[in-house]
Formats: C-alpha cells, structure tokens, sequence
C-alpha cells in the first residue's frame, strides 16, 4: 500500500487570508493529509446551539482544492466555557478532592451523563454535514484520551456510575463482598450505594476495589468513544481513528482500538525521553537529541496490534499512524533539547519500516500565542521554513521510491497487557515495580539481537505462527491465552509475576503460576531496593524482584541457591527480573535454539524487517558501521535483503 | 516465668470447616496464645443494633478445645461502614483539610464522642460476654493506635475538644496568651472559642500552640483507651493488653501503659529498616534480610519500661509481649526482601532475652485477598507450611529447655521521653533533625559495648540502681528526674537540647540546662547540614546540631574552639549531637570509670544477659566468631555466664 | 551623608520595667534608629475600634528620650484574632484551593476590600497621632510584602478583582481573547466574568493568562501599600519606607518604590544561602557561616535603584537601608548555623560600602517564646549581650571616623526586571530555568572582576553613564529601554532570552530578539539538564539553555557549529546561558576593551569602591592576601585608592 505524509493544521488559529497559501505550500512539500478541528469546539458552536460551520466548510475545501485529505477530529477534549454554566460538575476530581477546572483541555469527567449527550450533539451536527465530503479522509475521535491523567477521577458523576458497574457486574453485594475479601478489615458493605471511589483512605484500600474501579474507568473511555464512532458510522463511510498518546496505559487500548479503524499515535521521542523516570541519566545523555532507540518501535508494534482489533486480522495487518511525529523541540517535558539534524526523517521511516501507513508531523507551523507557543512546528512562527521542513521534504521525496515495506510477521512475540499494569501499579509490592518497564525490557532484549516482534494482546488465541511468545507479568492469563498457550509449540518464555492473580485480584491456590505444562510453584517473592541485585550463576542479575519457585525443572540457579530459570518442555519461566545480562543470555540461548538468525546489534542501532527490506536505524550521535555498513549519525539505511 | 509462643487468627476469614484443622495444627507446632477478632466487627455487629457472636463463641471454643489461649481483641480500629451513615463526621481530617475515607482501617477520630460511644457499646458486649470465658486469656484494646499517622486530626471534633481540653489547662484566656506569647504577632485571643487548630496557617504557627495539640491529641488516645479499659475490667479478671507500633511516637506509650496490665508491640524489623528515613544505604543493605541489630532491642526494653507503668514495678519487672512478629516478607514497606533462614527464629529468642512472656506471629495463613494479600504468614495460603514453619516449632522445642531469662536489672539507663519527639518535631531549627533518632544513637553506644540498657520514662523518680544515665535531648526535665539526679550518684550524660524548653515550650532563663549540680549555659545554638561535622579535638565530631556553652567545667573542646564535653562531678553535658566514633571514645570512658565489664561488638553482633544467661545475636549474613565462639549467620547463641 | 546604626525592638513583648535599661543600652551601643510597632495591632486595637496608645505613647517617649530615633510600623501584616470574625472571607487561597488560616502572620489577601477599609482605619489613626512626633523618624508600611507566598491568592476576591482588573485593561473581552490567543483549546471566553484564576486547570493554563495574573496580584501590592502611604503623608513629614524581603521577586518592587521615599530590605545572609536552591553543595560548605559573597552586594545595589524611583535621581541618589540585619542564627532556614566571628561586622560595612544610609539588627533581645524562639538577637534571652554586641559596638565605633563613602556611579549596569521573572517561571520550557539565577551569573561575573555595578529598572530611559550596559533575560524590553539602547554608544551584552516576547506573552513577529542596530534570530531554542553542557569553541560553555540564532555577525561559535555570540557594533547577543568560565572570558573582554581597570577577584574576596574609598570584603573562613593586603577571615578593609 502507499505510504504517505501528513500535518497537523489549526486553520482556526491563523488569518483566513494565508490559508490558500498554507495548502499551496502543503502539497508543494508532499503531504497528503491534513488533521484539523479537533479543539475548535468553541468556533463551532460559539454559544449553545449557534452552529457556526462556514469557516469549516471554507477551512475543508481550501485544503480540498490543493489535493489535501482532511482527517477531521471531533472537539470533545475542549468543551468551550459555556458549557461549564450548563454541567458545573461536569470537571473531573483528582484523587485529593480537587475539582479540575477550566483554561486548559480535557477538562471533563468521562462518566459525567451529561456531557456525554452534548458531545453526541456535536459528533452527529459534524458527521451530518461532513461524512460525506469528498475531502474527508478520516475521523479522530477526541484527542489523547487519558493525557495529563485524566481517565481516574474520584468525582459524583464517577461515583455514581462505578456504582452502577458493580451492581451490573456482581448482581448482589454479598457477591462483591466474597470477591474482593471484605471481610478483612470490616469492610463488608451492605449495599451497592454504600461503596465509594478509593481515594483518601486511612492506608491502603482494598487492591480488589482498586482493580475494579480501574477497570470501569477504562470502560468508561471505551463507552465515550464508542458513542461517538457509532454515530459517525451512521453518516460517513470514511475510517475512524483515535490519536493514543505514547506511555499511556491507564485505559485498554486494545479495547477502544475495538471501535476503530485505525489506531493513530502521537510519537514525541525527545519529550517521553526526557520525561521518563527510569532511563538513567547517562541514557539520558547519549540520546538527548535522538530519543529512546526502542520505545518507538515499541508503541509502532503496540499499535500495530491495536489497529487489527476490529477488522480481526492478527498484527500484521493492522491499520495504524503516526498523528503527530515530533519535528522539533517540544514544549511540555523537563527538558527540551532540539533533535539532532536527521530525526525528523528517521523517525517517520522507522514508523514506516514498522508498517504506519501515515506519519503526520505536529504541527504545521508553530504558533506564537497560548500554551504551545514554544512546539515547534514544520514551519516558525514567522511562516519560514523550520529545520524539519527540509526533511519532510526529503521523505516526501524518498516516498515516491518507497521500497516494498508491506508487513512482516515476526518470529518473536510478547504479550503486552494494560490491566496488568493496571494490577501491578494497584500493589507493586516494591516501591519500583513496573509493568510497563518489565515488558519493556524483555522487548529491548529481543530488538538487541535485531529481531522483529509483534505486540500482541492478552487475548490472543492463537500463537502458532511464533517461535517464541514471551509474556512477563501478565498478571492474569485469559482462557483464550491459556489454551493458546496449551497448544503452542514454540519456546514460551513466562515470568516473574505471570499469572499470580485471579480474575478477582486474589492469590491462586494452587499457587500460581499454573502455566499449562509447567510444574512449578512461586512459593515466596521478595523486593528489593535498586542497589541490591540477586546475582545468578550463569551471568547477570535478578533486579527489583525475585520469586522462590518450587519446581523439578530448574535449569539455572541464583548464587544465593535458589531456581532462576525453570524450563518444562517448551515452557520457561524466568524467577525474578532479570537485567540486560542475564535477559541478553536466555534470550538469545532461545534465539538459537529455534534457529532464529540474530545480530548482536551495537548500541543505538536497531534493524527491522519489512517485507523483504531490512533498515538499519542509527539512534547514536555519531556515525555507526555495522555489517560493512556505515550509517550517518541519526540517518536510516535500508536495503533488500 | 514460663515463655511462650502465640500467633494472630482471623477466623471470620476462612470456611469454618477448616478452623479445627488450623487449631490442631497450632497446637502442634506449640504455640500457646491466639489472638483473635480485633478487626472483625461487621461480623460481631453486622448492622447497628444486631450482634452476631454465635461464629465467635464456636471459634473460642474450637481454640480452647485444642489448649489454645485466646487474647481478645476489641474491633474498634475498623468500625462498619454502617456507622459512617450514624456519624459522618467521625472521620478524622489532615493537615491540608482531607476528609480521611472509609475503606481501610483506623477510619475514626479519637475525639468524636458519639463513636467514642459506640465503642462503649462493643467493648461492653464483648466483655459481658466473653469477661469470663475460661478460654480468654488476655484482652487487647484497639490495633496499633497512631498507625498510619491517626493521632493528629484537623476535624471540627477535634477542634471542639482541643478548645475544652485549653480551656480546662488555662482556665483563663489571658493565662493562655502569656504561657503561648501571644503577644508576638498579634496573635492574642478573646476566648478559647476563638482557637483554632495548627495547620494550614500562613507561615509556621507559634510552637507552643502546637505542643498543646500534641498533648491533647496524645491525651485524647489515653483516654479513648481508657474507655475501653474500665470496661472490661469490670467484666473480666484477664489481662489488657495494647499492641503499640513500632517507631510511633505520635502519643506517649507511658501514658497509655497506666491503663494497661501488659505492654505489646509489633516488631517488623525488616520492614522497619526499609521504611526508615535516616539508616545508610549501606547499611539497609548489610541488614537488608535481617533489619536493623539494635532497632528490635531497643522497642523490648522501651515496652519492658511501658509495661511496668500500672504495676508500679521499676523496668525489670514490666509485663511485655511481642503481639506480631514478622513471620516472612511484608506487604507495606517500600521494599520486602524475604528474611534471612533463621531470623524468625533469632527474633524470638531475642525477645525472650530482653524479658518477653510471649511472642506471637502475625499471622497464622497468608491471606490470598485484601490489602495484606502480599504479607507472609506461617502457613502458606494454600495452607503448607511457610519457611517460618519450622523456625518456630524449634523455637517452641528450645522453650521446653529454656534458659532462666529472668530479667536482669541493667547498669545503663536510657531516659525516653515522647514529649521530647513532639518538642523537637514542633522545633527542629535543623531540617533533620530527629530525637528518635538522637535517642537511639546513645542507645547504639552502649550496645556497641555489649552493655544492656534499660529504658526509662521521664517521670523516673529514683535512678539508685543505675551506674550511668543517659538523658539527650529531653526537652523539659520533670520535677521527679530533676529531684532523682540532684541525688544521684552514678554518671549522668546530658546533651544536647537536654532540659532546652520549660513546661510552656519557651526557653528557660536562666539559659538551658540548669542541671542539678552542673555549672554551664548553653549561650548558642547552630544546626548544619548533613555533609558539614565539627571535629572534636580528642575524636570524633558533632553532626547537625552543635551548642556554644559556657562553663568553668569543660574537659573537651571542638577543633574550632569550643566546648565539646562540660563535666563537673558526676555529670556531662555533650555540646552536640556526637557520632558513632565520638560517642564510642566517650561512653566507654563513662564504662570504664563505673567498672562495667565491657566487651566491643563486632558489626551485628549483640550481647543481652538475662538471669545468669548470656545471649549472642548475630544479625549479619555471615558467621561470626566472638569471644572464641562462632555464631552462624542469623543465629543466636546462649550460655551460663 | 551620616551612615547610622539600628535595631528592631517590640516594647509589647517585654514587660514595661526593663525599657528604660534597653533604650539606655541602645543608646550606650551606639544605634541611632529604633524600629518597632509592626505586628502590635493586638495591643493597639486590642478589640475592633478599641484603642490603647498609652504604652506606644510611652514607649516612643522612653526611646526618645535616650536621643533614640523611632521607625514607626504600620502593623497590617498582622491583623488581629477579632478581624476574621468580620471578614471571614479575608484570607488569601493557596493554588490548590486550602485557604490560608490564621495563627502566624501575613494571613490577609490582598484583593479583599473589607480588609483594606480596616487597614486605612488603623494607619490613619496611627498617622494622625505620631505623624508630628518628633520623635518619629521614619515610617515603615507592613512588613515584608510577599514573605510566606503571600502575593498570588486563588480567593473569591482575587477573582473578582482579577476580573475588574481585566476588563479596565482589555475593554472588550474579543480584544482578551485575541490578545491571549484563546481560540487555542477553545479557550474563548464571552464575558469577563467567565474568567478564572489560572490554578488545578488539568495541565498548564495559557501563559498570557498566568502573566496577566502575575501582573495584576503586582499591582495589587503596589495599591495596597499607596493605601497606606497617601495617608500617612497627609498627617506626617517624615519618610515612609518598607522593609522587601531577600530573593522575593513576586512583585515589581520598583513599582512599590514610587510610592516610597526609603528602600530596605532585610539581609540574611547564611539564612538566604541555606535556603536558596541552585547554590552548589561545596559553595554552600565553604560559605556556611558566612554567606554568599555576591547576594548581599546584588541587593544593595537593586535596593540603591529602588529607592531612587520616588525621588527620580538616578541609581547612585537612592536612600536605602538595610533593616532587618541578622546578628547571629536564625529559626527559619533549612539549617541555621552560627555567623562567623566577625561577620555581623563585615555584613554592616559592605552595606555601608554599597550606599546604605542605615544598618539596623534585628532584633534587640531573642525572643524566649513563640515563632522566632531560636532567632537570636544583639542579647541574649536573659539579656546577656549576644556575640553580635561587640560587634556592632565596633562598628558604632568605626562610624565616627566614617569614611567617605558617597555614593560612585558604577561603569557597569545590570537591568533587572520582575516582570521577566514572572515570564521564565511562567514560560521556563526547562526544568531549571530561573531569571534570577541567569541575571545573578551575570552580575557576579563582573564582581569576580572586582567592578562595581549600578542594578537599573526596565524603564530606564538613559544608559549614556555607563561603559557596559548587560541586559540578560529581560522577557520584553519597554519603549524607554529601546529607545535608550538606539542611542547607547558603551557596549551591550544580551541574551540569551533577552526580548523574546511581546507585551502580549507572544513571540514577536520579526522573531526575537529585534534589538536595536543587531541584524540576529532566534530561530530556535532549547533546552537541556544540568549534566548536559555546549562547549563553546573560545573556552567554557552554555548550561541550560542555548538559542540557534541566525546573524551575519557571529563572533563566536560552539563546538557543535552553531553561533555562541553575536556582536554588531557595539551590541552583543550572547547565545545560551554561559557557565562562569564564559562569562569571564567574555566579559573580562568586554572591560579591556572599554578600558576599565579590573582585578580578577580570589574566591570569597569582594571589591567595592565608595567615594574615594576602596573597600575589600573578605566572605572566606581564612585570612586571603590581594593586592600586597591581607585581610582576615570574614573581616574588612578599607583605604583611600
């Protein structure tokens, strides 16, 4: 399929008088698609009910006639001030009791009933008189759904509807009593209207009402967007889209990706770099400029997976975008340091090497008022050209003789699982577990050998087509993941933490892991803090957590004496979380065993895969030879293999 | 007096067909007590007014089939969610204005009489009922008073009983307005009604005020437990007992102690060392699987002192027991390595060196649900035998033989005072500084020697028996101490911050520490930060605080140029807060000068006499050989002296 | 002009039989002024529109008839218990919605009317009884406007206000949402009673919003304090002065010194540095007792041109005070430690180096109760004289045979501007960025040159008197300081950040920074963490910051190839923020070459030139020899150049 280019564009915020000119120089720079309107509810409707639509109506065909294709974003992240005289309590509450006010963007509570109806008011006044534009392309539901915490409010309107969640989802309240244990502590209600939201507690609430109240926050986004693709559905044939923001895990993804068409992501490298707790500081410093080397291609398989929920296919075939691709300094992290020369195209060919259809730049040009006034954009505040303008331009240019990069099935899986981080964030039982950070690793230990990977979500039920399916700390096992995995032939490689909980948030007895095929019993873990390690005998270290296993089939031991590695027939499971040594022994000793063909790949390189071109994609700062290759500090090489 | 073993039972929490079994296995494994139903009052009262005691009354019986000993305990820590609907203001508030929600425990504020009432109601229940149950053995009141930082509420209740409880202090406004200086600031008031409490105030509020409402707030545990108390002694010969936490100072134990037959606490030493703020990280290391050598022995003899509060007996004599012992990892520290095999062993019989009647494990079987899912118990949650397992029963085997651990009057005092925490805590003048943690650096000194210490309170009226007496930092000396040193002969060591404050919180003129006998002013003080010491001239250095004192007695002086030790006659004044080195060369000097036989401890290792019996404690994770005898790692050693 | 000695002294909190020895005492010491009366409103107006001046009455009358000069108070930072029983509402809001209690002081808001009309009540009647006193030397308005975070409130009546404040400076309310660019996110606001106060919004507020609330709660002071003024000068002909707090930039205080005729501030040295972040630990270490050795100087010299406004003379002509010297340990910083030997001296005469007029102790004897407890004094609690009494008797002693220390035009001046502090804590877009900080670094480059400078306000109209003119980080430069640089012949030093935005919050358009005869863009900025430096190819490098500019005139470059420095003409635009190796080479380059005679400074030593005098200031714990001259530690030297 064609690949192409796009921009982020606010027609609303410039004089109407250059935006003939702004298309013009669109096209002339090859982009194809142009997001606009997703915060322009307040031109849209100005006061309740006083629809104003021809600067759209103008904004769309300007595009329009340049050859643009519109992607055209619902508003519902910014209600206008109005709308807050209508539903007071429509704001959302932070775990502190603080009502979150007006004068940024998401500004509302996703269980509030009424904002819910005036957001369908506007979605079908939209999808009305465009859904069948010529010009539009596409929808975006919202924007980032989740950004600056907003899935978790502790509000009436929240309160209410968790309520009711629990009602429907236990039926009786002794029901919810024996599930969530309440007996400890006294905490047994006698009634549905009795629970609260769990904030503010004396210590510690309960982890079982915790998960719950996770779990209907996350449906709640999924009900919110669900409301608005089924209207647009009704009028317009074009495909629907949601811009997910990177390192976000406090609603499903995959379950809203179920209403999409097409997962979109909004890809800042420098920024999650610099924002991101756990990168160390000298990590920090060597890709100050360039950003992580792995969590992109990271999020790209993530959503790859996302964009197949509804059309079934496996991850291969899922439809996904970058939205917004950073192109320079951003303004919202710790830190904001300009991307080396090259990152601009780097990162959009990473995205198509990992199969983005689309990668739209934010934002077109910079503006000089408001809360992003120092983003950069493709072009400057002035309308000249900006650093990435030029190598946009040469994307765009590089496009035209796009290699064959359809998709590639890889031979390595891992499972990825929001209500594990969910559930680990809910008890980690050591101040600096992370679900996200385990899973991460595991995918950086596998990109270290330059394998491919596919993200898959954890309800997969067929794995046959991996050799090797790794799922670390996935906290609960879904049947139909259970009996993929009693199938599966391939080397499974499990633990720490995988399967530890039943779908109530209980300890399983039999004690977990109850993997299919593997004797094996955790009978005690232990957490440590970051300057303490469990070295294991074979190299390398268990960091942050190690599980006392019980098991026939230890294969590999700590130096302390205890299992490291279980194995039983195909099945491993790891006892701790084990660094890059110990991860970069067994993952490749697995590589090798089912025949994978691995490179060593040196720092800040990584290869991919795509139909039958490899790229080779130099995150360093300076210039990398690998293979008899030399690749440019911050450039992307691609050859057929 | 016959030592025992006991541990914590919730039978409301498992199917009733298994309590038999857990009974019989208890027995078993010789433990002696049970401590039962302390949070367990949705089940005793499952709505207001209705009493369910049949499942009690069976599981009493069940125990007692089986020579079990009962400790009962009153439910008051985790009142319904029933009575949030009687008393919705019953809820304590924080410092910043929280109201503090129900789903957790200790979900009440001391000072709300309507809940104060319905305590009555309960313990009154209990006590009828149960009073002279042959099986009940002890009475424990509440669960861990001040746990989770529950002294101290901002609520209109408390504001409304802080006012009576100034008014009956001061008995006139003006009175209160010169004992607080007022004056400064033009904070005077025109009636108590005008008072408010002391947070959220612009800048810091007058520290008197503050020390007021920590006596109040201390005053209001005292007699919300007093309540309970009076109860059931009318009821029942048995014993009360109070489980004090750990580290907590929010309320004074001594206080509490008159009301009660045997002082309890909850000893977690691992996950005391995590938590705590001031240890090295070098040192959490060494000790990671073991906790802090000193930090257990220190809470033995300070509950040894408080239990000797309402017998009137001296140190020697007081009534304690260790109410839960970590059995295993616990689930509330920032981190919870599993311990060392052996220390479940080695911490019982340290107890039982320092004079404990009874260790008591928290908890029989991990729960598999609710917020302690993750803490160890001696069983499994699959019911099999956790590693405490069989530590305990060889303690319950070596308790047949058990050495004469009668106790054993020590040489050294150590005087405690938590009035001196609230002063330094309302007035640090140095951002860390600490009195636990001045108070338990003398205590480390003496043990250092393989000294034992006894802990007194700072009412302690006769210190005869004593050869040394340590008093740092307490803040205002009572009359009762003044009286004992001015006829004491022994050594006494002073300072610093020792007598600093009158009664009203001001500084006494003439200038601190008009100690009997000692000619010397305290004419300055300065605090530094952590990276800055003063160097002694004979070795070692003052670390934090520092004082410029005048006095014709100096025998030691700073390399600076100031004073470092004031002695005249038997009693030093240490002009600052010295470190370990400075502190060893001193306090063995005070040794040798009494005569006391002193040994210097290898790093862990510990000595405590009991009887004519001599314990070693080896805390490290290594051997250690002392005196020409090897004590494995984690392990306890006795012999005849 | 006579240099002069004082103290501050509150008479309420002493019992009235040792007033007559204190004023005798002052008076033998050697002070002159006496300043009282500021937090006394408890005592003055003991219940609402209940006077007693009797004991104020004779307390001047005692001071005065020692020959002792009185400051007189105005106590509106400490309204009494009986005002909020009338204004309940007066208390100012903190930005997470917690309204500030009473207790402490400064515990009013500024905006609230209610309370104003009572601060006019007092002040006039204070003013009409001692306006004509002859005893009554000086007035002070309040006390230390700002201290506590007290100037930004998130009240009901800082709404309001705020709104008014809007309309009368926007007129319509298109014109605001034009201005602040609220089509952005829907921002747009129909009415100005729709707008808000820019605290909890869900993320960052629209940075025009949050300067204009920094600009309006600025003028909220500034009227609050002309309140007082106007009306104490109709009944007085004596000055009116007010004491500004150290490193407080959270109003304009050149504004609030066009209503006064003196500027003082109050000086704490070692309590500053304790206290002040960015200070490096080992700079802290070295200057523990002591101080730093630039941040008094730095005050002296902004307070010297904030007294001048009211007067219209130039820098060199402003009366200016210190008024608040610390004489020893203060209560209120993160450590507190005690002053070198000699420094309650050395700070003295380096204000009287500077121009001071008068140097006044606080305070006169420590408190023995409430806040300031462990804030020491000339005495001692038991009026012992403190170590700062010899001291400052030295100096009464020096100051009869006072050199001339008339005031010197410096070569070199510094603009400093608030309102450009309240755009980088607005608008940092790094973590660290601090406007201070950056005009700080530039000032102590040319003090480590051993030069004197003139701090100047943003509105200064005529730069013809210096040599160098640095103008570091001034947010947006006003139509006087533009027109004064057109003219300007001596040499410019600018950036980084220098006019980088329009009076709007904007990026203007040209890009910044449009200085008058400098052809340069701003094309792009970024920022970076502490351990992340850009080497500058001529030795040292940028830290924090650094702008790619575009210019012909680059004179400098980094070692990564962009512009470092720009300089056409006599005008310089320094790139990023240069480190201390930069900013000497720099500007020791720019002293030759305007022939300034400069003496690289050793660590700790100052220079300052008064009159024909030369002072030498020695900040170091140990004796430094300069220039053939040996001074002590923490001492001082002068001599005739």
């Amino acid at each position: 399929m064609k690949r192409a280019l796009g921009v982020c564009y606010y027609p609303e915020q410039w004089n109407e008088t250059v935006w003939e000119e702004d298309a013009r120089r669109m096209a002339e720079l090859g982009l194809t698609y142009v997001r606009i309107a997703e915060f322009a509810w307040s031109r849209m409707e100005p006061e309740p009910g006083r629809y104003d639509w021809d600067w759209l109506d103008r904004s769309i065909e300007t595009l329009g006639r340049h050859g643009l294709k519109v992607v055209l974003g619902t508003p519902t992240a910014t209600p206008p001030r109005w709308m807050l005289d209508k539903w007071p309590d429509m704001l959302a509450v932070d775990s502190l009791g603080h009502q979150r006010g007006f004068g940024s963007r998401r500004h509302y509570d996703f269980s509030h009933r009424g904002y819910r109806q005036d957001c369908a008011k506007i979605v079908t006044e939209m999808a009305v008189r465009y859904g069948k534009n010529p010009h539009v392309a596409a929808w975006q539901t919202d924007n980032e759904y989740a950004c600056h915490k907003t899935v978790l409010s502790y509000s009436e309107a929240a309160k209410s509807a968790f309520q009711d969640w629990l009602a429907q989802r236990y039926q009786s309240i002794d029901a919810l009593n024996r599930s969530w244990g309440n007996v400890f502590w006294s905490m047994e209600y006698r009634d549905f209207s009795e629970i609260g939201l769990p904030n503010l507690t004396v210590t510690e609430p309960n982890p079982a009402w915790v998960m719950d109240f996770r779990r209907f926050a996350s449906e709640e986004v999924v009900s919110f967007n669900r409301l608005q693709t089924e209207i647009i559905r009704k009028h317009s044939p074009a495909p629907i889209s949601h811009n997910y923001m990177g390192q976000v895990t406090d609603f499903d993804h995959f379950d809203v990706g179920d209403d999409l068409e097409i997962a979109t992501w909004d890809a800042y490298p420098i920024g999650f770099l610099s924002d991101r707790g756990f990168a160390s500081d000298a990590h920090k410093r060597h890709f100050l400029r360039q950003g992580d080397p792995d969590f992109q291609a990271f999020h790209h398989d993530l959503y790859r997976a996302v964009g197949a929920r509804r059309s079934g296919k496996d991850a291969v075939g899922g439809r996904w975008w970058v939205m917004e691709q950073q192109p320079g300094p951003v303004n919202w992290a710790p830190w904001n340091p300009d991307p080396l020369p090259g990152m601009a195209r780097l990162w959009a060919w990473e995205a198509f090497a990992h199969g983005a259809e689309v990668v739209s730049y934010f934002r077109w040009r910079q503006a000089p008022f408001a809360q992003e006034t120092m983003h950069a954009g493709i072009l400057r505040p002035d309308s000249a050209p900006a650093p990435a303008y030029e190598e946009v331009a040469r994307v765009a240019r590089e496009l035209k003789d796009l290699p064959d990069v359809a998709g590639t099935k890889a031979h390595v899986a891992l499972v990825f699982d929001y209500k594990s981080d969910w559930a680990w964030t809910t008890q980690p039982q050591g101040r600096d577990f992370s679900y996200f950070r385990l899973a991460f690793d595991t995918y950086r230990a596998f990109r270290r050998l330059g394998l491919d990977i596919d993200i898959l979500p954890p309800d997969t039920s067929d794995l046959t087509a991996y050799k090797i399916v790794a799922l670390p700390g996935v906290a609960t096992l879904t049947p139909a993941m259970k009996a993929a995995l009693a199938d599966y032939k391939g080397l499974v490689l499990a633990g720490p933490r995988t399967n530890a909980k039943t779908e109530d948030f209980a300890t399983p007895i039999p004690l977990p892991p109850n993997l299919p095929g593997l004797q094996a019993t955790v009978a005690r873990v232990e957490s440590f803090p970051p300057d303490v390690t469990v070295p294991l005998a074979l190299g390398g270290h268990f960091k942050h957590w190690r599980e006392k296993v019980e098991s026939p089939h230890t294969v590999e031991m700590t130096l302390d004496g205890f299992p490291a590695l279980i194995r039983q027939g195909n099945v491993h499971y790891l006892c701790g979380w084990a660094d890059d040594e110990a991860l970069d022994r067994i993952v490749t000793s697995l590589a090798l065993e089912t025949k994978l063909k691995i490179q060593h790949m040196p720092q800040g390189l990584r290869r991919r895969t795509s139909g039958d071109w490899t790229f080779l994609i130099n995150y360093n700062p300076h210039a990398v030879t690998h293979d008899g290759i030399t690749i440019p500090a911050a450039d992307v090489h691609w050859s057929r293999s």
